[in-house]
C-alpha cells in the first residue's frame, strides 16, 4: 500500500557495481579504506565531506567522552539482555541502543536545537535578550533545560572542561559556545538554581561550531555508545553480571497491590 | 529473582567519582579526550591497551571497509522504521542494528572462528591438513564456508585486495590470513565451485592477525554500520524514501493464499 | 549512578513465592490460568479489574482488525531482519515492533489524546464549541488530524464500520466515539478536504468508552501485531521473501549523488 | 543488491482492496472483527484454519500463564529503556522482546525440539528408548536439558500442574505430554539430580499436542509476555522505578579495572 506522498526516488549516498563501491562520490578501495580514519568517515557519511584536521579532532573528542560511563541504565539493559538471549549480540546492542532517548544520551540532540533557536531568534535581537526570552519561555512552560545539570557531576563535568579546551585548541570554538556559556551564566537566575553546562550540552555546542550538521547530533552519543556496548558485552561473555544486575534491581523493589489471603512475597 | 550462578560482582570497564572518569584504567578526561581517536578508544574499551599504529591503521581499515554498502536489508528496514517512527531515531538505529546477523553482517564472527579453529587443529598436524579436515566437516554438515563468497562481488571483493594490501603494509599480516587464502585455494575442490574470500572474511582474518580479541569481532561490523545507519537516518529525514521501499517491496510479492468469493486483490 | 528522583519503589503488577504467583491480585494458577482468555488477561494486567463480557468483546475486536494488514512498512521491515539474522526471531519481531510509531500503528495513541482533550475542554462549553476550537488549533499549528485518513481506503475503512457496530452492539458506544463522528464531520470545513474515520480513530473512541485507559491505547496496536509478526515470521521460515523485498525496493531508488569518473552503478 | 535464491515471490497471509481485507481467506471484517477473539485470531494468522474450542482453550491458557512474572531481566530492562527515552512506548517493548531469547523465555521452543526429535527417533524405537538415547547425547555434549528446572520455583512451578490439568480437561494432553513426562522421570538418573518440568517445558508439550506448529512456538512467549510490558510500562509513566532499578543494579557491582594512582570510586 502507499502510504504519504514520498515523490523522491533517490539516496546520494552509496552506489556500486561488480568493481567498485562509492561512498559520497569516492572510490571506498581506492581513497578511503586505509587511507582514512574511521573518524573521518563518519564525518564524510554524514555530510559529503572529509573533515579537516580540527573537525576531525572535536568528532574525536565527543565520541570519545560519551563512549563509556559506567553502568548507566542503557548498559544495564544491554548486559541483561545478552544473559537471557546470548545467540544475539547485535539484539544486546540494539537494547542498549533503545536507550539512547531523550532524557540520557539523547540530550545532545535537544541542547543543539535549543542553541540554534537562540541563535535563529538572535539575527534581530542581541543574543543576551535571544537568550533570556527562550529560557524564561521554556521555564514557563516547565520545561528542562537540555544539557545541563548533571546526577553526580553537580559542580563542574570534567568531560565538558575537556570539550571546551579541545574546541579552543582546535580554533573551532563559536557561537554556540558562547550561548551554551551565556545558558549557564542566566540559568541560576530564571530557573532559580545553578545548572552545570553537561556533557550532552558540550558536545551539542563544539559540534555545532565546528560544523557537524544538527539533524546528525543525535547519532553522536549512539555511535559512541555502540563502542562502549561493545566493550560491555564482550565482558558480558567472560564474566557475566547481568542476572545479578536484574536481581538486585528487583529486589529493591517491594509489591504493593492486592494480594490474597495469606500469600507472603518471596525474597524476590 | 535469581537465574543461574553468576557469583561475579565486579566489572573492570569503568568507574567514576564527582571529580574523575576512569575508563579502562586512565583518566577519561586527562588521557583520552582530545588526545586519542575514536579507534584508538574503540579497541582500548574492548581490550583494555591501546592500540600501536598498525593496530589501528588495522580496525580504521576495517570500520571503514563495512561501514556502508548501499541500500542493503538492514538500511532499508531501519529507513522504514524511521518513516513509521520518526520520533525515535534511535529506533530507526536499532532496527537496522537487528540485522547484523549470522547471515549478512554478523559473518565476520563466524569466519573468525573458523580460523581460529582450524589453527586450533594445525597445532598437531599441518595447516593444510588441519583445513581440510575442518573444511570437509562443513561441507559432509552441508554448512556455508563463512567469509567466502558475494552475491554481487563474486570474482574479487574490492574491498578484500585493499584490506590484505593494510595488513601487508602494516605488518599485521600473520597465521589468520594465511588460513583464509588455504580456504580460498581449497574451497573449489571441496566445495566444487570457487567461493572468493569476501569483506568479512578478510575483516575477521586481519584483525585477528592484528590481535583483535575473537570475542569481540561481531562487534566490529555493528559499530562499522551504526555510523552508515546515521548518514542513511539523517538523509531519511531530509528526503525520506522509506515508504517507497517498503512499497516496491510489497508490489512485488503476490498474494496466493485463499480468498473469499469474487474478491481481486488491489495493488498491494 | 543515582538519575533522577525516582522515590518509588513499589510495583503493584505481580509477586511470588515457590509455591504462587500472583498476578493483580488474583492467584495465577488457581484463579486466572484455563479460566480467562488471554484479552480477559490482557485488561486484567493493564487495569487492575477483569473486564465485562462487553469490554472483552471490545479489546478482541479492536486486537483482531489491527493484528494485520499485508507487507507494510513494519513487517517488511521484520521479515529482512529475520532473512539477515535467523538466530534471533526475537530480533525480528522487535524490528517490527519498533516500526509502531507515531506515524503508522501508534496514531490510535494520539486520536485518545485528542478525544480526551476536547472532552476536558467541553466542560466548560458544548462539545462542537470545543471540537471546533481544538481542530481549528491543529490546523492553524499544520498539525495533521491524528485518527482520520488513510492512504487505501479512502471512502470507508470497512473495519472502522465494523468496530462501530461492535460498540453499538455491546452498548459501549459514548462520548469518545460521539467526538470522533463530530471530528469526522467538522473536517472538511476545517481542514478542506473529507478525511474519514481510520482504524486507529475507531479503536482509540471504542476503548476509551469501553474505559481502556488512555495511557495504555498505545500497547493495543503493538500487542496485536506481535501476533500479526509471528505469523510473517513462521512464513519467512518456510516460504523466505525478506531479500526479495529488500532488492526490490533497492531496486526503485536510483543514485544521485557524486561519482567518480567513468563510474556507472550497478543494477542495484 | 541479490542475496541469496529467494525464488518465492509471494505471501498467503493477507490481501486487500479499498473495500475488503483479506486475512487468512476470511474477509476480516465481515467474518472476524466481532466474532472471533484475540486468541482465536492469533491462532488463525499461523495456522491458517480457527482453532477449536479445545485449541482455543490450550492456547488461552499458555499466553495467560506466560504473561507475566514480576521483574524479570526483560521487564526490567524494558522499564529502564522507557526511563531513559519516554517518547518511545516502542522502544521500550522492544527492548522488552529482546530478551525473550533462548536462556529465559526462548526455552518454550527449544523444548518443543526436543520433544520432537525423540519422537521422531521414536518411529523405529520403544519411546523410553530413544528418550534415554537423546537425553544421554545432551548430557554427554553438557548441554542443558530446556524446559526442565527453574531457579526459584524447584519442587514444582505451579503453572505446569495447571496447564497440565487444562490439557486433560479440554482431551488434548498427547504424545508430547507423555514425553514431556518420561523425560522429568528419566532426568534424575540420566543427569544425576532431579530437574521438574517447568512452564516452557509444559508449554511446548501442550500446545504441540494441540496441533499448534512447532516452527511458531518461539512467539508465544513473546506474544504473552508483550501483554505483560505493555502493563509495567503503564505503571512505569505512572510511578517510575526504571532508574531506581538500574541504579540498585549498578550498585551492587564493584569495579576491580586497573585504577589511576589516588582514585576512588564513588558510591555508582
Amino acid at each position: 500500500m502507499k502510504i504519504g506522498t514520498q515523490a523522491q526516488r533517490t539516496s546520494a549516498i552509496s552506489a556500486s557495481n561488480a568493481e567498485t563501491i562509492v561512498v559520497r562520490g569516492r572510490d571506498l578501495c581506492a581513497d578511503l579504506i586505509g587511507v582514512v580514519t574511521f573518524t573521518d568517515h563518519a564525518w564524510l557519511l554524514v555530510t559529503g565531506q572529509l573533515p579537516d584536521a580540527a573537525q576531525r579532532r572535536v568528532l574525536d573528542a565527543t565520541l570519545v567522552a560519551i563512549a563509556e560511563h559506567g553502568l548507566v541504565p542503557s548498559v544495564a539493559a544491554s548486559r541483561m539482555t545478552l544473559s537471557a538471549a546470548p545467540e544475539a549480540l547485535q539484539g544486546a546492542v540494539a537494547a542498549g541502543i533503545l536507550g539512547c532517548g531523550s532524557v540520557i544520551l539523547g540530550s545532545a540532540d535537544a541542547a543543539a536545537r535549543l542553541f540554534t533557536a537562540i541563535l535563529a531568534r538572535a539575527a534581530n535581537e542581541s543574543l543576551e535578550v535571544s537568550t533570556r526570552a527562550v529560557l524564561g519561555e521554556m521555564r514557563a512552560a516547565r520545561q528542562p533545560i537540555p544539557g545541563f545539570g548533571h546526577p553526580l557531576h553537580k559542580r563542574q563535568d570534567p568531560r565538558v572542561t575537556r570539550l571546551l579546551a579541545v574546541a579552543a585548541e582546535t580554533g573551532t570554538a563559536g557561537r554556540n559556545l558562547e550561548v551554551a556559556r551565556l545558558v549557564e551564566r542566566l540559568v541560576p537566575e530564571i530557573v532559580g538554581k545553578p545548572l552545570a553546562m553537561n556533557v550532552s550540552g558540550a558536545i551539542a555546542a563544539v559540534l555545532l561550531d565546528a560544523g557537524y550538521p544538527l539533524l546528525a547530533i543525535k547519532g553522536v552519543p549512539m555511535l559512541a555508545r555502540t563502542a562502549g556496548l561493545i566493550a560491555h558485552l564482550l565482558e558480558e561473555q567472560q564474566r557475566p553480571i547481568g542476572f545479578v544486575l536484574a536481581h538486585e534491581g528487583s529486589a529493591a523493589i517491594g509489591y504493593d497491590g492486592r494480594r490474597p489471603d495469606g500469600f507472603v512475597p518471596g525474597e524476590g
